[in-house]
């Protein structure tokens, strides 16, 4: 595979004139790619089904002439104005009852059946027309599912598609619904909740008091089944006319959908990659983190959705939005600091990405995201983005072609697991995908390369370590599989904690097969009352109390047992600190066969091909292994 | 009175076969009381007009069998779907406007006439069929009104029926209203706020900026009154059928409503003690006291609801629900240290209770509450709840029997104060409800047992010290019938500050025959600002400036008057810290000619017919009086 | 000009009876002026169409015969109950969607046709009326124009309305819209917002993620013109019938309409000056200083007020409504130290007021602001003050008449720009508003005495030192003007830094002539992440990048230009802290040829045509220039 750069351009915003020129440039800087379309529906389709492609066939043929490579989007996210008046009812709706106007993006609810055939409609007549354009490589589904919390809509619409969702997951023998299955999965006895028939069922928001969690887990698989059904849709059209990989991108921390479910439609997983905004509204970070990398981004969340969406991608993974400067959106906008820019794109290659592209080509004057950085300014004057990413062109120019490894350590991510977590987290903040992080995190501080893994995975075995924190629900097929993998399991707090319908289990959780250890009753904590351990450390926010006769690891201070251990299966029965965490992973490896590092908090590496590569976050300069990584840096290292 | 104990049951969640076995083992555990049905309804009528109460016939054979007496719930606190069919407008609306859905629990507008019609049908079902059954020992009515915020509602019943109850309070010469009198009470010339007629009113929710604080003090003194007539429908239905005592579950620090009206229709006060969740949401604790409590609850908390409810059952008390072990609804939600249970199921007959029921028998694996500790687990082994209660059942077995004794100091706690503060706190977070706690508190440090009682109480003369905080409208029958008591009296801050319709008096307040002090103007202090004494302490958050003639018993630095005597009155001009207020209970202590104590912030004491009872909510031990009391512990003695 | 004094006074309130003792009374404490009438309208017109005028003759008979002057407001920030039921739709409705309610005051949307009708039937009525009463000395319109927030309404009549607006401003060939011109305006390719119709385009609420920032500009420009169109409506038809002069009373920091535009058809601008109360809500003061000076009131924020309304009032201020006493509107409401309320009344004459007027006479003992204080106590006690205002009377009498004097420092305040950092604040709580007032600030601790102007003003060429800083758009006309002033200028950051409809300009900004300097980017800083400067103090929160051969004054630690100067014009890139703003002032100063001094925080001073005033804000003495301020005080003295 040869690793390649892409930006994100925008030819309907700016005068024809100038489009030679700026293909020249992009071209001259290295790069090979360029995604289009993705926003520009109003004017594909200025009236409801007046075509206007003559400006995108010239668009593509500027570009290609220049020779790169054409990324295509489907501009579903934007509906044009009149699409409201054909379809007022088409706006998803709040939790608060509200439509989600007109007036930026991503406005319509996923459910909406006269939506999805508009949809259908512009997607047909651009495969028909480009599906088989040479200068056409790649596709792009609308754009950000999920963002701006756009996945779950409280419409009327979404409600008609539940109750049909529900009668197909509690079909009966007649295959039309059995609303007593329903009642009993959800145990709708407690407080009268009793459904005599489907129709009565409505969406879980504005209850005088929390809903039934199983009706919101329901509603939460809905929900992202309608994005999977939506993707299919577009990409099943596309298909039809081309033969071209299809993509979308993702955003960071959006777990809304199932990603996993979406990829297995797509060809290649992109996401888009704003290392400084996140850092500022959705990182699981300290204060203190986010005062201390401001400028360059947290040290493993990029790296942990390059690990996640490799997986989604079934091994392809691209950066289809890489942040190049300051960003518009995020509480505070700093500019990353010299040389983040290029950190950040040999970061994603490392972890296994094709190509990264940058978003966007020149900064806009106009609209919302005028204070986005390009790699233009909007005078045309290049920024500091394009100075890093025609240093990196040139890097891979003379780098060889790599292909994917796979990583001694797996970490298995559960999109049901979060949702489950969100509706009954027990104590409050507590999530799923921080308590993910966390041990993804401490399992590079360990030195270690990690793939992410879906729960279905068929490759268990290929592990020797496989970490699983959280799953609250297990299917036995899932449990079996990590019996047999042969790894070591790190399992715990709250694994197979509820069955399938959101109910505890009998016998108690967590029933592992193997493991004689039974939580009696779990606790969470105020913040400000953890638990000490008798090795150092605490147990943070979740507690569970175990009955077992299994080895035990850790206690805490009091002699509880905390960490305990029975043939390859370890279980943690809470939510360690960093400390403990730390002490945890080192065992776990140990016993697993791996080496550990004891990295500095702001020093990454990771293993790709035959190539070590080290990443140092930090602005002073730090050694490592006998080797010194000077400050904001990335260094290639043939491997041992 | 023999003291017993008692468990809540749901015999519709568990399978028949076990029925058997669950009353086997309550009974065995020494438990009396079992309290069923009260979110059934679904169970007993499946559909309109249809009634199933064969399930519960045998259920309360089957635990009358084994020697267990039945609290018989009525289910309307959870009507099921189909209800709302029939009424679609019988939901709550919220302070937004939002219609408060189904999916829970208490999805009732209390003014709905059809949903009152309904709950008169079910509950004479109920009332025939068991109003004589020699199992049913005592009745529930609803379960735990005004729970969730549920008291006040904006629908258009609401507005309705607040519309008609005004006509009522202004009734004028022709008895149907008379609207200048509303005008002329409430002020309305003020902004132009004049109605031309009683349809003219709205409810007080959405207003520009803060609506007439007369319109509102009516608007809660209507949804108070509309759930004691919500009450009273059923408690008159049970009567026309039963002889049984009739009980109603109040929740702790739910003010929105008199509870001493809806007591004046029951037998029995009962509450839902929840010590730890409560700490977290509701108790007026600092961070340091909600971090040192986490796991035993506020050594205060209880008791004042004790010794509140105490007084709305005139002297019948009972515990209807009593944490057994981690909750599942607060923001962080721990387990109880061990002992904890007992402690808190004895400071409940120490305060006079006659009945304390665990909540629940088994934790329910399903639904929103399947984090909520029973006495049983999921599996039904036995968790620490019932090893602790089954230790109370033998202590309350080898106890004697008990009557009621009378404290030597009275509190009083006025329900319309709480609503005048909540509607003008004048300073930022100000509550009567914290002010009457911190007096509440300061006596219990000082060793005294304490009687609250409801402002309109015919025993005032009964006491040797009485305190009366915050009264902010002050009839002149309560003013006589202190001044008439022969106690002392501590009054102030805001005594009779408002009349009777929210408007300041002139003379200016207080206005206390006997007392010559008048408050010249009132400030609320940043928290930051505290104004210091000249005997340390300081006054903070809400201050009075006085002009007097009275005794000077506490100073500002400054010189001002701040806690003035006269006869048997003793006048506070403003909110004193603990340090100050624990000057102030000695001082009026002495002069009531009681003798005090200084207890240690763990450490309580309650005299209860001929024994006094020390707590110790600390996990250290304490020295008090001569005697040891152990961490966590109760102690009985005989009274000097 | 003779500085007089005067209060609010609601004849309608009271008896009958005790209007001659109070009329007698307010004379007697040396009071010019009394303010009545503007919250009268349901006496006034008690149903539709009926006049009760009888009542306001003889009020003003009473007051006129007392020798009092009466300033006459127009009732329509309190239309009546009847009014809603004749315009059901008149109401503004919130950015959520809910109609804000009747049932206090400022319930109507400025864009009501229906509504402003009937306010031009009652403004006619008393205009006929009373235009030629000798005792009615001064109208007032409305009261406190978008207080409560209510100059911005998303109401169906607000929608209609601005759609005609966007008409007007987009005209196009035919005058009737050019939806073209507006598509292109605003950016609207971008995410497809296009616009077929001007009945196409919503309000900016409710959008799925941020809206177009020139779409939200224009609807804050129109929101503001509805406030000038419903003002003139008022203007005209007074002026039809009176000479008298007309003013309005504006609130303290109340950006949401150009006061400019209002100003422009009154005579006088007067204001509510509440220091306490608005250092609780609205200051922009770190808590220390709300601590410090929390019954002082801030030393700078009525200042700023009376210099900007001294502008909007083309050189006539009145101060409507004084603080008197402890309010009852704020989160904390502490009584003013003796001695405040003498001290901002003379700090309002120090800078220009004519008048000022003590709200209110005697404090109200029912509905809202019974909690408010008067000049009399609710039982008609002398309050504080009133002893304070009788003082002042005291010292305007023995006080010779003044006249308008020019400051040397001029510092412009555009409500324009207030709105684009509003709508685009680039860094969480970003505020123009708070930018001016640090330079504001920094200009007094300076001893600078000075004027506040409009960006179109005509009288640029009359100061040695202008500051404009955070003028985001600046029309050629006014880079010209600056220019050609004459004056050392102070600028940025954010000058000229976006286009008239919000984009941002190529050449990039500040693009000022004279001045070799280029934003190439900016960015917003984490409040911990300051940026250090070469001389002390930091960069905070935002923050330019500059491109530039000019003179640099300013380099941070890295040695990156921050202020650099070229010519009569310093340029400053970023929001400097207050030891580099103090830095910054006194070389401005220099340069200008204006002498500084250095004055202590609690200190300011104000010169006023032959006078220097010095008042310290502080509780102790405080030695300035060879004079002792002693605590609470204002000094006046002769300039040298
Ligand atoms: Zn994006
Ligand atoms: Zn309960
Ligand atoms: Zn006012």
């Amino acid at each position: 595979m040869k690793r390649t750069l892409g930006t994100c351009y925008y030819p309907e915003h700016w005068p024809r004139a100038i489009w030679e020129d700026d293909a020249r440039r992009m071209a001259g800087a290295g790069l090979t790619w360029v995604r289009i379309g993705e926003f520009a529906w109003s004017r594909l389709e200025p009236e409801p089904g007046r075509y206007a492609f003559d400006w995108l066939d010239e668009a593509i043929a500027v570009l290609g002439a220049a020779g790169l490579r054409v990324v295509l989007g489907t501009p579903t996210a934007t509906p044009p104005r009149w699409m409201i008046d054909r379809h007022p009812d088409m706006l998803a709706v709040d939790s608060d009852g509200r439509p989600r106007k007109f007036g930026s993006r991503r406005h319509y609810c996923f459910s909406h059946e006269g939506y999805k055939a508009e949809c259908a409609k512009i997607v047909t007549q651009l495969a028909a027309r480009y599906g088989q354009n040479p200068h056409v490589a790649a596709w792009q589904t609308d754009n950000e599912y999920g963002c701006h919390d756009t996945t779950i809509s409280y419409s009327d619409a979404a409600r008609r598609a539940f109750r049909g969702w529900l009668r197909a997951r509690y079909p009966g023998p007649s295959n039309d619904g059995d609303i007593r299955a329903l009642n009993d999965a959800w145990g709708n006895v407690f407080w009268s909740m009793e459904y005599g028939d489907f129709d009565d069922i409505d969406l879980p928001n504005l209850t005088v008091t929390e809903p039934n969690p199983s009706h919101v887990l329901d509603f939460r698989r809905f929900a992202s089944d309608q994005v999977v059904a939506f993707n299919r849709l577009q990409t099943e059209i596309i298909r039809a006319h081309s033969s071209t990989p299809i993509a979308h991108n993702y955003m960071g921390r959006v777990t809304d959908f199932d990603h996993y479910k979406v990829g297995a439609d797509l060809d290649i997983a992109s996401w888009d990659s704003y290392p400084l905004g996140f850092l500022e509204d959705r990182v699981p970070a300290t204060v203190a983190q986010q005062r201390l990398y401001a400028r360059q981004g947290d040290p493993d969340f990029q790296a942990f959705h390059h690990d996640l969406y490799r997986a989604v991608g079934r091994g392809r993974l691209w950066v289809m939005e890489q942040q190049p400067g300051p960003v518009n959106w995020a509480p505070y906008n700093p500019a990353p600091l010299p040389g983040m820019v290029r950190l950040w794109s040999w970061e994603a290659f490392a972890h296994g990405a094709e190509a990264v592209c940058y978003f966007r080509w020149r900064q806009a004057p106009m609209a919302q995201e005028q204070m986005h950085a390009g790699l233009l300014r909007p005078d045309s004057v290049e920024a500091q983005g394009l100075v890093e990413a025609r240093q990196v062109a040139a890097e891979l120019a003379e780098a060889p072609e790599v292909s994917h490894t796979r990583a001694p350590v797996a970490l298995i991510f559960d999109y049901d697991a979060e949702w489950a977590w969100a509706i009954q987290p027990h104590g409050a903040g507590l999530s799923y995908f921080e308590l993910v992080f966390d041990t993804y995190r401490a399992l590079r501080r360990a030195g270690h390369s990690v793939d992410i893994l879906p729960p279905d995975s068929d490759a268990l075995s290929e592990y020797k370590l496989i970490a699983a924190p959280g799953l609250m629900h297990m299917p036995e097929a899932l449990k079996t599989a990590l019996a047999a993998s042969g790894a070591v399991l790190l399992l715990g707090p709250r694994s197979a904690a509820r069955d399938g319908s959101m109910r505890i289990p009998v016998p108690l959780p967590p029933a592992l097969p193997g493991l004689d250890a039974t939580v009696s009753h779990v606790e969470s904590l105020r913040p400000d009352t953890p638990v000490a351990l008798e090795s150092g450390g605490t147990i943070r926010s979740y507690r569970e109390i175990l009955e077992t006769d299994a080895e035990v690891l850790e206690t805490t201070t009091e002699g509880e047992a905390v960490v305990v251990a029975q043939g390859h299966l370890i279980y943690v029965a809470g939510w360690l600190d960093p400390d403990a965490m730390r002490r945890l992973i080192h065992v776990a490896s140990d016993r697993a066969g791996l080496a550990c590092l004891d990295l500095h908090e702001s020093v990454r590496c990771r293993d790709a091909g035959a190539h070590r590569f080290w990443f140092n976050y930090g602005t002073e300069a730090h050694d490592v292994e006998g080797r010194t990584l000077p400050p904001l840096s990335v260094t290639r290292e043939a491997r041992d």
